[in-house]
């Protein structure tokens, strides 16, 4: 990040009729916003979710609550606009575009197609999927952020949409910040006691079946990992090559975004963490990141979400450094001593 | 709050494309609102920002960080649109009205005249306040959101200004919560190590002086609370009264809440709880509300600045219920079992 911007967001802020530091995150999101555009001045254009949607095989083991048609069904109710993620953008003034990495049919209709499987494999019988596999859909994800910063983007919330996608989430989350599975394994959408039993299990048996090397990203993704999980590290990847920040979602993105982190830590520096899911690994997940989340609305949806809702706070972040007034305007007496 | 109408939304809620519960606390705030305005289908008309100012005469005790001269000069800073509270509240479409309780000095301009004194007294050395004019505080507050209501706002966030105020609310908090002192007393705007210890000593001090009995909150109001504290208190009890959601701000202002509760405990359930200060003593005060705040920003500014903020997830509640798809609707398969 440039840090003379970020110097001079700095001084501005410690000028306006305000205690010093007292607006906390939100001068912290200024400052970032003008480090990463490089501009004491940083401007929001147009804004963009990025939901990523992907099936798992290990649904094969009882992981969710609810069915793996839910993915083609709910990529169809996005699409028309009826999802919360629409509802959420649509107050944002954002623009939802879902990307099929690899739902387990092909779908038609208003979503962009980069489809590199037909969802991953059952992971406790094998790899998730092979490491070609994995890099297609990671390239899928960055393509995807690529072309939307090409179209006047520049502020991005990642996303998903995937039945069983806290398993390979619980499992990455596991992995890479050295948890032990029964603190990062929570209800997904809903499932019960003994569900809970069996998806601590499946990731058990996964990590015990493919050994999984944490220190080598792509091969935790590949193997217990999934589609849209790797798009999302994707996308994330692009838009700090492209010096474009991106608001993280809930737990199945912080999974992405810890193998993103992995692959080139200097990613972390363009993320803006956003609510603290009601999943129980997501706050360990994100102190992986150094990410502190800014909402606490106890939300469990996914979607890009809570994302979506932190776009209101990145934007406030701009107009306090545009609009308030100095001490020296408003003729405000400094602090005493 | 009408039951009839939460079980109506509790219902639509559990309809639409989610799982059950998954929007947390957006959830909770469309329930509340739809008992508060006893509809199924709640809606925000205009919202307010009530901005209470009042000086405090403890300043003299060395307290702050900032001269009381600041009051007067913040004041003029709201009334001209450059202050902190003004940007967030143009960016939610609010209004902020800013009422004169009690500065120090008379002002002029575009403000509500309810001065009810030249400021507090020194409450280390006798009552802040008398009961009679903490009554007067506490009944302007009340009047200006009544007349606010009359115009057709139907969203109130509580807010405040004036140099000096985070003393009496630790005082308030210290005694209504039964806490420590020590536990409740914070930077305000910024004070030092010493002024620490001279914040703690001078509300010891008050409350040795004054021995204020606590189970009547107008004498712990009016011996060691502040103008616009009491006119924050009657604007809830008001917004309550007349069934309107009231978001409530900061440290200052959940003092005044505490104070609205102990006189009306029925008020709680219009309040919206907004953000989780910087000032340490904030988060004991709202778990003496039973409130939990949606966010986590570091903010430590008031005037009503994480309350503006906190309309956008009131919106964003509304808009769920409005706008999203249903199972039914949308084709989507529910939860299995």
């Amino acid at each position: 990040l440039d840090q003379e911007a970020m110097d001079q967001i700095q001084g501005r802020l410690d000028s306006l009729t305000k205690p010093q530091g007292s607006l906390g995150q939100l001068e912290h999101i200024a400052k970032q916003l003008g480090g990463i555009q490089r501009t004491s001045k940083p401007i929001i254009q147009k804004k963009a979710v990025l939901t990523m949607a992907g099936d798992h095989g290990v649904v094969e083991e009882g992981v969710s609550a609810f069915p793996q048609e839910v993915t083609p069904q709910m990529a169809y109710n996005i699409m028309n606009g009826g999802a919360a993620i629409n509802v959420l953008a649509r107050q944002a003034n954002a623009e939802v575009f879902l990307t099929d990495v690899g739902i387990a049919f092909p779908i038609e209709g208003q979503l962009i197609q980069k489809r590199v499987a037909n969802g991953t494999k059952n992971m406790t019988k094998g790899p998730a999927m092979s490491r070609y596999e994995a890099l297609q859909a990671l390239l899928a994800g960055a393509s995807v952020a690529e072309e939307k910063i090409r179209e006047g983007y520049n502020l991005f919330a990642t996303g998903e949409l995937g039945i069983g996608n806290t398993t390979p989430s619980s499992a990455i989350v596991a992995l890479l910040t050295n948890s032990p599975i029964e603190e990062v394994v929570g209800r997904g959408t809903g499932i019960d006691d003994e569900g809970i039993i069996r998806k601590r299990r499946a990731i058990e048996k996964a990590i015990e079946v493919n050994q999984p090397d944490t220190s080598d990203a792509l091969d935790v993704l590949s193997k217990v990992g999934g589609l849209e999980i790797a798009a999302i590290a994707g996308s994330i990847l692009q838009a700090a090559a492209s010096h474009v920040p991106i608001v993280i979602d809930g737990f199945i993105s912080t999974a992405g975004a810890l193998i993103a982190a992995k692959l080139a830590p200097q990613s972390i520096a363009y993320m803006i963490p956003s609510h603290g899911s009601m999943e129980i690994g997501h706050r360990k997940a994100l102190a992986g990141l150094g990410l502190d989340p800014v909402l606490n609305l106890n939300m469990r949806l996914g979607e890009g979400t809570g994302a979506a809702l932190t776009f209101y706070f990145v934007e406030a972040a701009l107009r306090i450094i545009e609009e308030m007034a100095t001490f020296a305007d408003a003729g405000v007496s400094e602090k005493s001593s």
